[in-house]
């Protein structure tokens, strides 16, 4: 176990400025530029110690509740095992088998899965303009409960994505390029290309695209927004996205082509989406469970998506990239021509050649989640940390 | 943390005589009055070790069976932070997915299950006459399975609600009296007004008002009954309520009238329920599977229904109790008029006016449970909870 | 604590010459006998450890991932008590709400689901061909993430049943065996009927009579399988059998009469399956989705079953046995003619004899999978179980 790359991060977290202590994680562009390298730090640090089988246990006991109001299996397994690093054990609130089905109120449940947890994962991210909403009543009934004295602790809460923004998702994506590129420092100047993708699939979410320009227009970075007309993102994110560049000396652009933002890019980032107006009609038809006004809106999607085909990571369009070896990254799973679908976002052999590396990429999130979590729920970070490394407990009992 | 509260607890829990060790929790009124004080201090001695943050550890492993044979949230989540604050790891037996489905019987799935666990909790109140029973049946396939050498240890059942009894609610309920009232001494002459109130809703289970009747007699409360005529409980329960009502030196009543219920009573628990005759008539139906037969009774029931629904917790009705200011009490969720139903069994305001009360009372069920768990497997709990204190480990490592 | 016969276990795992450490374990016919050995007396240790109150947790934390391609209750609940108490929690992964039911590749799963994870359980028994290969790609993904660092430690994978064998079932058929016979030495020479039965329902996988003649002729014993013409089971299983027998010095013999298989047996083990065929025809079915020609086939096969009807476990068949008193095994649930069917594999008279035998015999199923685990993922069992002796910690605090 080499210390001093540990001490080295500990100082790091000790010479920042955050306020992350008792704050839920909803938007990254409600942290400051200290609080995300605060999470990253964090992250890279429980990274180290559970690398070096050293426990990462905080928790004697306590539960951490997932809340997924749609399908998951990445998300899902990396807040479990956020949790079970840390020694929170994990309770799914099911929503199909729970009575909220039957018109509780939100206040009241969350009051009631929360007398033992110490943090909510929620994922919400069908219905736009309500995801991010329905977190924040959580969050306000939790205080509510906290400070009438129902509730001993206050869990935090971790957004596992919402119709805006997917910050466990962008800040995995950005400590793996912080790790590709040897620093935040060295991303400055660095274009990254976000970029619509065609999918034979419809009704993707947009917290991707929008949580990626969201955050990497903080650290000095070039990026660039292309997609197909009509395929716009939340105008909101859109301002976010240009002011943070501003702050940050990057720049933040939006083209219409995927070869202009693939040009020179030192990374390129094709994911397809559903235009911002669909999802808005979705949203309406959804909650007026519409199944026969769903399936024309999917059909009209569809033949719509299928003008842009030519929305393709290929081995030429990665030709234009920086000396033709930008790094390509995906949040997973991708729809790879050839592979798992006859046409999608990207060509077989240009997945195959970064696969191992999305894999990579994805193998922070769980760091991230823990990370947001000691963070928001531990005053000193660095010091319990510290603690954890000192006591030096193993976490398997003898590998030999 | 105040130690001296916590050695009063523990003095407390020395006084009585009790013979919970090695037995199953089905029915309050299968406890001696001490068993069940015994029940409420440890509660209590647990909830102040967690909110002083000393881990309350008695399993290093372990696994705690939730058998919901029935829909649930918060009872759902009152045994998962139960098992979860012993150190005990909650398995669910969903019998959707498991093969009991397949027609296995009782007695071998029992053992299947228990090879590890230490306790099961069982939730089963869809049918009348079986719920308790399937509960007393598991019981005696454990009892065989561990005198036989087949289980190392025989686990504890928990009775999360059955047809007859809601022992985790009625007892959090008398948890919450106790420290409303300053004591279970005080209670006594207290008036508690168990009525029925309109629902839009059908089939509620009869658990919680038998409960409730079965378990506030004990204490030398006056018990009130009221329902409209034709919404009769389980006979058997009413004459558990009688008899015990006499023991206790209280009174229990039963009567047609809301008003009259609710006159100079200090507690009222409004909250509605399918009549006596409707779930036996249910339980027929649902057994035959016969879902045109459900669909006509429940026509009749919500018809009839309809006739009371003046039967609802208003402010007007709550002027009548002792100087307008009984406690309301709720086992949750409610049907709020105005709020989650447009007619429901209380008053918009006056839910309001109590809802941080009806979060504490059902803040704690998971400590009620937890004393279940301890009383049954544990011979000594005042001593085991002294090691508890003694040892004074974190549950969360360290806040600051 | 009777250390003495722990002490003797350890000495003779440190007699075996095993090569168990980061390997998988998927069919027990590619574990060479010293290999098998320890995995019983591993778990022979285990079940010490834990019978004596001596805590058996070697993680302090991490996950058990529980992947279920078929209903399950005996097995899952194995496996998680297994995880339990190593002090592994356990995540299932659940295809229907997971996207790999959106067409995820099965390598990209494997290292999704696997950042923090120690163990992988699968059953996937429902497709012939599939199963066991399944597993083997999984295990290659996890091989890849590993090498390339996606992986920070490799699961290891556990075979929880597939369309070839059924190892944790045969293994602790194996260890009930040891235990009423005394030794694995005194099997030899002794004679276990494996032998087909009469059941009402259909499509029972092949797995566990394929299980019993691959271990089963592992250890000098006479192995008789039997059935009706028409049911045979995979061929090169049958093969397996014949070579492991003449290898073991026991024998392995094929009728089509349960009377002569019984006849002087020391150990019966009747249990329906579907005929190889139909398997194969069934696997194409299911894939095909041909519903129509999936109940068309079980018409046929259920007309056919009900010729042999005779295929009975009978007081009057009991009798051709050693003595009369062969011991009677069963993976359960058992088809019990009068008690869970009208006509089945086993009279209930003949059951209900050996019924708390069956339920020792699963008893052993934890102990075996948690056995696997821990040969397979540390390089030393033995000293391991060694240090969990000396330390002796308690699992349950105090029982007093």
């Amino acid at each position: 176990m080499d210390k001093k790359k540990f001490e080295k991060i500990i100082s790091e977290i000790k010479g920042l400025k955050s306020d992350l202590f008792g704050k839920d994680f909803l938007l990254t562009w409600e942290k400051t530029p200290d609080e995300l390298k605060q999470t990253l730090l964090v992250a890279e640090a429980l990274k180290f110690l559970r690398t070096n089988n050293v426990s990462t246990k905080l928790y004697d006991s306590g539960l951490g509740i997932s809340n997924f109001r749609d399908n998951s299996t990445r998300t899902r397994f990396s807040f479990a095992s956020a949790c079970n690093m840390l020694g929170i054990e994990v309770m799914d609130l099911d929503e199909g088998k729970s009575q909220i089905a039957h018109g509780e109120t939100v206040r009241e449940t969350a009051n009631m899965i929360s007398f033992m947890a110490d943090v909510i994962g929620i994922r919400d991210d069908m219905y736009l303009g309500a995801g991010n909403a329905y977190m924040r009543e959580v969050g306000e009934a939790l205080d509510e409960g906290h400070k009438e004295g129902v509730l001993e602790q206050r869990p935090s809460i971790v957004n596992l994505q919402c119709d805006i923004d997917h910050p466990t998702q962008s800040m995995a994506d950005l400590a793996h390029l912080k790790q590709m590129f040897g620093s935040l420092e060295n991303l400055k100047g660095k274009k990254i290309a976000m970029t619509w993708a065609y999918s034979p699939s419809y009704g993707k979410p947009l917290s991707v695209p929008q949580g990626i320009i969201g955050l990497m227009t903080r650290f000095g970075m070039d990026v660039e927004l292309a997609f197909p007309e009509g395929y716009g993102l939340i105008p909101e994110v859109i301002e976010v996205a240009k002011a943070n560049a501003k702050a940050s000396g990057g720049s933040f652009k939006i083209s219409n082509s995927m070869e202009e933002a693939f040009k020179d890019a030192d990374i390129v980032y094709p994911k397809s989406w559903a235009p911002f107006e669909v999802m808005g009609k979705r949203t309406e038809l959804l909650r007026a469970k519409d199944m026969k006004g769903l399936d024309e809106l999917e059909k009209v999607c569809l033949t719509n998506n299928a003008k842009f085909k030519n929305w393709e990571c290929t081995e030429e369009k990665m030709k234009l990239t920086k000396g033709g070896k930008a790094l390509y990254m995906h949040c997973l799973p991708a729809d790879i021509t050839g592979v798992s679908c006859k046409e999608g976002e990207v060509a077989g052999s240009v997945f195959e050649r970064y696969r191992l590396d999305t894999y990579r990429e994805a193998s922070w999130k769980p760091y991230i989640i823990a990370a947001m979590i000691v963070n928001s729920q531990f005053e000193d970070a660095a010091k319990v940390l510290e603690k954890l490394a000192d006591k030096d407990k193993s976490r398997v009992k003898t590998k030999k």
